[in-house]
């Protein structure tokens, strides 16, 4: 474990700001003394774009990838138009540094409600795809703009994309206590992608024998996330199905604000970067009215990324404690983020 | 209005035959007596590759095309090769007949709960399109097999497809009395797609001042089905987002044994077909456990399309009292039909 924790913070848009911020306070204050923190802020996003006109220029890519890790607040503004900073920012990151593994843990925290009437157990992985699918940009449109326009999108699969993610999950279901791996496509529609990441999962399957699968169609693995969000452990799913699929898991847990995940390349590459799930809701930006706990639970997320696995889990229980503490009365950005650091060291 | 109603049926696979038989059944009760229903059933679907080989020779499909509308189950069994029959058989009538509106309605019904805590008021409309999108099976695979091997989906997106199913769901929604549409998509990453569905929305909306409207990226609607579904009225997406949000909306409005659709070519060229969301639930198909209500609400879809309004309001009628007296004590398929059927000739 090295003795510095070198980390890239690009707080992004919106609400981006305020949590990012809180989750720096909690991770300085969890890290042991002898780690010492070391962050540069990059700025990137909304004002950036609005300013020069870039949104992530070569010789930043390059810098960011020297650092340990990434924290990212989020992106996206409604004055920028709609793709330019999640493309040209975000996806970039996320293809640039070979974030294959989009992780994405979703819990149902003791003593919490969700949406859900009779407060299922809800304790699931997504392990997301992150480099390939209808995510590459690939596609077009001819004749835009007039009435014989035709725009398509073209979702990538390599067997080597399919494989790496397909056996990332297959570990970490194997890792977990009930060693379940759900496999979500729509192989009926979509037979090409669909046969590949089917064919390459049961190949798989086979070196892990403790390991129970299962495979859904997307559309009834949303029915499923509703009735019985309690069948699920750990779920590997293509670029797309994984976007949609994390959002409901988050609204089914009690929401957006406690989503946290990893842009992981677990070869170590490239820096892995951790952002919560949530947007950069920018209609509530600036008013300390976001909850920081995503963020928060991010930085345990980064931190077991890095080998703190110690300090993740104080995060963790921090959150739990914190939750369970909740009595309805409305909290700050703020204060949320300096009750987690005040819990984590305690 | 015809003096007879010449329907084909396709009972199909699973669960197919029982939910169909109750349909005809409620459908035979529910007509006026001037109306003769000539019924033709064509055994196309699992059975049928079986013996045969065949999905849908064209000979038949030139015959499905002369009568009035179609009425199907459902399509699949796990005896099948995954996507032959869904392709060959289901998708290849949605094609065919250009059933590019596929109408999903959804509604919590009075005295029934859904999943959700706090019982929240849902009464929408999903319109699907439905002969694009990633549904055109463009796409292949290369090296099939190896660890090399790349497969594609393509995303089919015209103008003209976009425009027609854009501009039925406006004038859907103009119709209903809270005048609201909300376009889904995923603008912001597919892009050229997205570009094409969001110009053409906005360009017919400029036609429909009353029409007030909205946009959500997919992965935050499926968060509002869950957490504020009564805010939406009519919704209009693409083939595979639609797939995707009818059977979450299934799952919020209590399940997937109530939720209708008719697939639609509103030119009236070919026949409609109209059918369950639900599929072919071979794990309970043959024991007479299968709700046949989705099937019959499919029904009453059917005689609204054919200018039978008063009778498909009967039946909408028949199922909310069924519902409300429902007690949870366990009917038959055939007992919920008989139910419906007394109560509509009642
Ligand atoms: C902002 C957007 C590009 C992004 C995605 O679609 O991946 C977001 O929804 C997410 O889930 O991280
Ligand atoms: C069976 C399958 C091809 C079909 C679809 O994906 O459209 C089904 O899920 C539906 O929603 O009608």
């Amino acid at each position: 474990m090295s003795r510095t924790l070198d980390l890239a913070v690009i707080p992004g848009d919106g609400i981006g700001q305020e949590v990012v911020a809180q989750g720096l306070k909690v991770l300085q204050a969890v890290l042991p003394g002898e780690v010492k923190l070391e962050t540069r802020e990059y700025d990137l996003g909304a004002r950036r774009w609005h300013r020069t006109g870039e949104t992530l220029p070569d010789t930043e890519l390059a810098e960011l990838a020297e650092h340990d890790a990434i924290l990212l607040g989020a992106i996206g503004d409604p004055t920028v138009p709609s793709g330019v900073l999640e493309r040209g920012l975000l996806l970039r990151l996320r293809f640039a540094f070979d974030h294959f593994v989009n992780l994405r843990p979703s819990r149902l925290y003791p003593n919490t409600t969700g949406p859900l009437a009779g407060n299922p157990e809800i304790d699931f992985v997504v392990v997301r795809e992150g480099t390939e699918g209808p995510y590459t940009g690939n596609g077009g449109s001819l004749r835009t703009g007039t009435p014989a326009e035709v725009a398509t999108e073209v979702s990538l699969n390599t067997a080597y994309g399919v494989e790496r993610v397909v056996r990332d999950a297959f570990a970490r279901a194997q890792a977990r206590p009930r060693r379940k791996l759900t496999l979500v496509h729509k192989t009926n529609v979509l037979v090409h992608a669909g046969g590949l990441w089917k064919s390459t999962f049961d190949k798989v399957a086979a070196e892990y024998p403790e390991v129970t699968t299962d495979y859904l169609h997307v559309d009834a693995a949303t029915i499923f996330f509703v009735t019985q969000p309690e069948r699920f452990d750990v779920i590997v799913t293509d670029n797309l199905f994984g976007d949609i699929l994390t959002d409901l898991a988050a609204a089914v847990t009690g929401g957006i604000g406690l989503a946290a995940s990893g842009n992981i390349n677990p070869t170590g590459a490239f820096p892995s970067m951790f952002e919560p799930v949530h947007g950069s809701a920018p209609d509530i930006a600036g008013q300390g009215k976001a909850d920081p706990t995503a963020t928060v639970l991010s930085v345990a997320l980064l931190l077991r990324h890095l080998g703190h696995d110690t300090e993740a889990a104080r995060i963790e229980e921090a959150v739990t404690a914190d939750l369970a503490a909740r009595d309805g009365s409305p909290r700050t950005t703020e204060q949320i983020g300096a009750a987690l650091a005040a819990r984590v060291t305690a």
